[in-house]
């Protein structure tokens, strides 16, 4: 039997808040909405969820590293527990076809287990130990130990595009609960109920490992009041966001006007330049099309690392290349997007593009009342692109603009020119790398990862990935929003002075019961 | 014989720019101007400092980690050969003893020589790779590498407190540069003449050291429109900062509100709580007296982690201990401030406390001529603290606040309305930190490094040291401004995938040429 949505923000467990406007889920595949009202919540509510998280944050924070590990398996049982019923809402509420949305929450309870293991190896904290030396002249060296410690309670903003693993649950949620931060997730307003089903099964899962009620929080909202009430309240500490450029600056925004300023890691997509080299374009010129456009349509190009914008040099090959994308797009079916906004904005960019750029070559046609886009392809020589900023701009969808230049010289002057992306691609033979051994100089100041020989789709959980870069693909290019490394955006270290033994966390005892990988006297140990 | 000063900013190895307005240094012990005319630098100055600092950045950051060590030490030879004229210059310029900035001086070359060591032994670069699973399934898994690498230009700027360890080649300096950045450095106007000359010794060791000349570039001005100039230029991106709230802050919302917004690493002093115990009240109250007078006139307390509220429970002993440091901060001869504004500053902090409290034991009268400040201690009760919330901020110099509790309940209010603080001290028997175990919880979430029977002026400078904390303390409370970690701020991940052994760099290879210490595959490795 499905559960009655409350169709309200949940605070302290239950569902609270019904005199906040309303909206309801949409559709987007039928073109209707569809479920309950979903109640805003309002400054009150907002209230009340940060003030028990911070309240709960005091008790979570003294949690061991097996309890919050617990909570967090927890957590992936019961969105596992969920079953079809999960799968079916969020399909519903994003069109996102049911293996992906398998394939997503697959990732998203993998993530929260992740999670757990790093906090209970527990070396994520970098504990550091430089012992005391009484007998140093002309002053005693004190004994100092510092290790991360979490921030207070941390707002998470669910994404549109990963309704499991950006969202309620998802890596922002869990690396901040990871860290010992309570958290507070505003939904998605396109897909509220997704939300709803999933910020339950936290409740429920956060009761059976005895945490505090206020561990966890979800507020409904559509309207960006809601989520600037959120961001502005004196309690929030940090901010979690994947989204749009728009709304990321505009929460960066508020959280450097607070009284006092707090990290905003919003993590806001990017062109995802991809530079495909004339051995590559030789060799497999064909090949790359292929792969261009599989990449470019996947998911109707509803990723951050959507390769917007391929660059190579003018010749024989390129040509052939184009000819081959200009086929294969010509051919690709529509897709249906996440919601109607979305499909806007695609076609705003699209339409952006073809005032500037004439070289254009279509999908199908595209139904707009069901919400659909048709995949294109764009293409333009460099001195236009060079000319033109607004064709550096990521259009959202599966579009792409390639992008041909007369010569090496003018290929540098593309890069160069280039803002911050999540990463930067590079197609091409051994050789070629060695020749363009410049362009990745180049390309490491302008992304967080570089692909050689793949496509930027498709991000691996784990301790080396870099999930993020200049901006404006996210405004705190230190971090990662994907893999273990997550974790380190929601805490700060704190040292202890000459602290007694057993007054100091068991993290930086000299026993070292939790056996962590520790600097001490400046080299690594588990002694 | 003395060097002749050139009284102008100096970009790519030399003297650039008279057309900006002029001002001079002052003498603040004997209350007059002396010295050179400085020009403030124009506009074009900043933009040719910032423009040259990113064309050798390219060439800068390709150096090899010997090379950036050898210019590092190399700038260390350079400060220490400028012998008693830098000694004497900075002496006149701040009023600081020689003593005290001979110490300074040996802090300086040691923070260089430590970072040189940092670059050569290489790991800070945090090395992370997982390696390739083809036979993975559903999907293969890539080869992920990732490293740290420089930002592009850094701004620094000079503390007025610390004329060489916090300024022209002091810690946020030496960090930038060997974590692979250039700097262009604003010189603190309150010492110029100290900043040009250790600015001709960065500049001459970079050409020792066969830099490019745009690796270091020093700009002179008194005009807050020259700070906000270089933390506004777009070839900017990141900045460091030691100084006051308000031209921290002034920094922090030019970077947020640029275009491309920039991380800004500003330390601006707090209040230093210090929680004295009963027991330690009881055993040793006017040692305890002693060694706080100590710490809050050390230098005429003008250290960001000078002591400037103290808090106890009421009582017999809390009433010896007031006496006792009555008697002993009456007894305090003035002291010579850094400069005219800092003691302005001073005497206002003071009245304002003045206005509030009415109990005061202040040390000899001062000569305002010669920019003499008085020590003083206020004390009030916890009522009254806790009412106005302008008692709980800074006032930087030889002054405290001490505050006595009805309660140990009042107490916990005290520490829990507290703002943000470089440290939190802890003064208590082994019995009262037991007792008083939940203090240091709430003080983790209040300051970046606690401190236990000591006092929090002394600032070690090693791995495990903390110097930040919660805003206002800083702006970045992840970061630290002394120890090695320092250089973490000035660096950003980068991923490699699937990238050919060759053309990966040197730290993230297979053979680890570096023997670096490494996370390969979750485990850690020198291998």
């Amino acid at each position: 039997m499905p559960v009655k949505l409350y169709g309200r923000s949940i605070v302290e467990g239950g569902p609270v808040g019904d005199d906040g406007g309303t909206f309801r889920a949409f559709n987007p595949s039928e073109g209707r909405e569809f479920g309950p009202e979903f109640h805003e919540a309002t400054p009150a509510v907002v209230a009340r969820a940060l003030d028990s998280a911070a309240r709960a944050f005091q008790q979570y924070r003294a949690k061991s590293a097996e309890e919050v590990a617990g909570f967090l398996e927890a957590i992936a049982r019961n969105v596992e527990a969920l079953g079809d019923e999960l799968l079916e809402t969020a399909r519903a509420e994003t069109a996102l076809p049911s293996e992906r949305l398998k394939g997503e929450r697959g990732r998203t309870t993998a993530q929260l287990k992740m999670f757990a293991g790093v906090v209970r190896e527990g070396s994520w904290v970098e504990a550091t130990i430089d012992r005391a030396e009484p007998e140093r002249k002309p002053v005693p060296k004190p004994d100092l130990r510092r290790m991360l410690i979490p921030f207070g309670p941390v707002a998470v903003f669910g994404a549109s595009n990963f309704p499991l693993a950006f969202s309620v649950a998802g890596g922002d949620t869990a690396s901040a609960l990871a860290a010992g931060n309570t958290v507070v997730v505003k939904a998605h307003p396109a897909h509220p109920g997704t939300s709803e089903l999933v910020a339950r099964a936290v409740v429920a899962a956060a009761e059976e490992a005895g945490m505090p009620s206020g561990v966890f929080s979800l507020v409904q909202g559509q309207s960006p009041e809601v989520s600037l009430a959120v961001v502005e309240h004196p309690r929030t500490k940090a901010v979690g966001f994947t989204g749009s450029l728009r709304a990321g600056r505009a929460l960066f925004d508020a959280a450097a006007r607070r009284p006092e300023p707090i990290p905003v890691y919003a993590e806001m997509g990017s062109v995802n330049p991809v530079f495909v080299l004339p051995g590559a374009l030789r060799e497999r010129g064909a090949e790359f099309a292929e792969g261009l456009k599989q990449s470019v349509t996947l998911g109707t190009g509803q990723f951050c690392t959507n390769p917007g914008l391929v660059v190579g040099v003018q010749g024989e090959a390129f040509g052939k290349f184009l000819d081959k994308t200009d086929e294969l797009f010509a051919a690709a079916p529509p897709g249906t997007m996440l919601n109607a906004g979305i499909r806007r904005g695609y076609e705003e960019g699209v339409e952006r593009l073809q005032r500037i750029v004439k070289r254009k070559a279509g999908g199908a046609a595209a139904d707009a009342s069901r919400t659909q886009a048709a995949a294109c392809v764009f293409s333009t020589d460099a001195a236009t692109f060079l000319d033109k900023r607004e064709l550096g701009e990521e259009v959202f969808g599966p579009s792409t603009l390639v992008v041909g230049c007369q010569s090496v010289e003018e290929l540098r002057r593309v890069a160069e020119g280039l803002e911050g992306a999540l990463t930067a691609t590079i197609h091409g033979t051994p050789e070629d790398l060695r020749e363009y051994a410049w362009l990745v100089r180049v390309l490491e100041q302008k992304a967080g990862r570089l692909v050689f020989n793949g496509f930027p789709t498709g991000v691996e959980v784990c301790a080396a990935m870099q999930h993020g870069g200049p901006y404006p693909a996210t405004t705190d290019a230190r971090t990662t929003s994907v893999g273990t490394a997550a974790i380190k955006r929601f805490a700060r270290p704190v040292c202890y002075q000459n602290f007694p033994q057993e007054a100091l966390p068991p993290e930086l005892r000299d026993a070292n019961p939790r056996r962590l990988w520790r600097l001490v006297d400046n080299r690594w140990t588990k002694d």
